[in-house]
């Protein structure tokens, strides 16, 4: 062990002060995606909440996890999401980190996250809004939401409905290139970060090296 | 709309060849956290496995969770999961990155990925093998195993029992420098990536800019 390495244990973790242990914890799953959730209500009213917790679930169909904490602030989401059923994700980019991150502000429900933060709504072919200034978007349908009753969190999985992705950043084989479409990774409660490709690795056998490509 | 601008509907992502749908889906959720899961069997067997699928759930109790597909490779790491009830997490970083992803061919089940890939099990207070080799390691204990039917993927939700990180990492704050221990991202099925903090923002309030530290 190097003298440096910190050991926590569960004891160690629960006697953290409340906020301290929400950062220490959050930064431990490693990096997480950035995403605007864009919904709108049955009365037309638009809501966009950033959110760090949307997973790929699986491609057959083609299926999205995002948990959500009723009790914490995107509660005007998971409400327009029940209620009309779709929802869309729009990738935060560096141009859009700012005015992305404002999202979080506890505003009320007479205020649009649109009008806060001078995003532009983008309606085509699907009733939540996407984020016009986003290049990758991601329209949704609710299929189901489960309450983790573990900690009385929400899972929410939705199905692909509509993709929106700048043509030239999709490879060949499927592949699309977030960083090139300067995708923002996020660390912890509030740290963003640019990436860069160090290579894409081929599929890997037993005693078969790995080849590279840039 | 730009002309380059690419729109696919839920039957053109159906219409889809498998292969090509999978590495497109897999690149739309975002960046994803690359951890290898660290496990044994009553027999002692160990086995290490490469995951993209672990994801913040909650600080308090401090849970994270992980999406197992039992049709796909990490058959072993699940049965070994269900049989002592204990993982560990270990961030994949620079330096293992290759290592890493090795883990991903389908060995038998007599051949350890320690000593395929020659990465090092670190046995400390905990029934399973963390990874000498990666800076921030974390030990969970199995709490839920759910199965989603919409797709035949499992939820395993665990509590974190033990985090090792190298103690200049961790911030006043609690925030844990993950890109300072050269920690990487993946996206898409087999892109890794190092990252470029931009800046932290603060919390934010309706009307209030925001302010920014490196």
């Amino acid at each position: 062990m190097p003298a440096s390495l910190s050991i926590f244990s569960i004891d160690d973790i629960t006697a953290m002060p409340q906020r301290y242990r929400v950062a220490f914890i959050n930064s431990l799953s490693g990096f997480k995606s950035a995403n605007l959730v864009g919904t709108q209500n049955r009365a037309g009213n638009t809501n966009l909440s950033i959110v760090s917790s949307v997973f790929h679930l699986g491609a057959s169909p083609a299926l999205m996890g995002m948990i959500i904490r009723p009790d914490l602030s995107p509660r005007h989401t998971l409400d327009n999401i029940r209620d009309l059923g779709v929802y869309t994700l729009n990738h935060v980019n560096t141009d859009i980190l700012e005015r992305a991150h404002q999202t979080s502000a506890r505003y009320d429900s007479d205020t649009s996250e649109f009008d806060a933060t001078g995003l532009t709504p983008l309606w085509e072919a699907c009733e939540a809004p996407f984020v016009q200034e986003a290049s990758i978007r991601i329209g949704l349908v609710l299929r189901e939401e489960k309450k983790l009753s573990i900690n009385g969190t929400h899972l929410l999985i939705g199905e692909i409905t509509h993709v929106h992705v700048p043509e030239d950043l999709v490879a060949d084989d499927g592949y699309i290139d977030i960083e090139a479409a300067q995708t923002v990774t996020v660390s912890g409660l509030d740290s963003y970060h640019s990436t860069q490709r160090r290579c894409r690795l081929s599929y890997a056998k037993p005693g078969k090296a790995l080849s590279k490509t840039p």
